[in-house]
């Protein structure tokens, strides 16, 4: 498979009006966007340093999988994305060589980029995300 | 200050041997350099997406920050580490702001970079590092 880069970093946050000023302010990462993700339960706020953005997650309801991470860990890096190529290629590749997937297909994530999630017990301790630019 | 860009992410690793090869030959990630820091005790193996790096690190003995961080936290990413134009200007500007950054002076980390710390209690829960290029 191809990695075209880091697209970003997932960090967890506990209230983005309380956590958000450090990256905004503090570092002087330039705001891009903020959306609600419904079927992921977070509202992402994301900031682009030109060369990695970051992704201040924060979540919606106590199902989600940021309110489940937080109890486990508390606030911080939550996962990292990688851009690919073609999202369905890597999800093949990786398929065949036994790595452990979320899902066959991928989904629609913050941006509308399709994104993929491989399992930590297949990276070494580390969530990874795949995603192909819409 | 100025943030240029995500110049690596860290992950601390329990043996190279074993977890670096999901970096280097599954995801594909160009392998840099190998190279061991001696006042972190750790071994540093770097991967180059070409767009941020992967810096894998593995602890030599066991009274270092990682073996610190392993045993606490086990596996995973550990900091992130932003490239800045001036690293003497980002030390005094946080240092104004109030923010704790772990020295006054810049150290040498991997790769010869002129490098600083940012306290997790000043970022919401992430170690943060500053970094100039040599």
């Amino acid at each position: 498979m191809k990695i075209l880069g880091i697209e970003h970093l997932g960090i967890a946050v506990k209230d983005l009006a309380q956590d958000s000023p450090f990256w905004k302010h503090i570092l002087n990462i330039e705001h891009r966007s903020k959306e609600v993700v419904e079927d992921q339960g977070v509202i992402t706020d994301i900031y682009d340093t030109g060369k990695g953005k970051i992704e201040l997650l924060e979540s919606t309801n106590i199902e989600s999988p940021i309110a489940k991470f937080m109890e486990n860990r508390g606030a911080g890096i939550h996962h990292v994305c990688f851009e690919v190529e073609s999202i369905t290629d890597a999800i093949k590749e990786l398929k065949e060589l036994g790595v452990h997937v979320l899902s066959d297909e991928p989904s629609v994530g913050a941006e509308g980029y399709k994104v993929v999630f491989i399992h930590p017990k297949s990276t070494g301790g580390v969530l990874v995300e795949l995603a192909e630019k819409p």
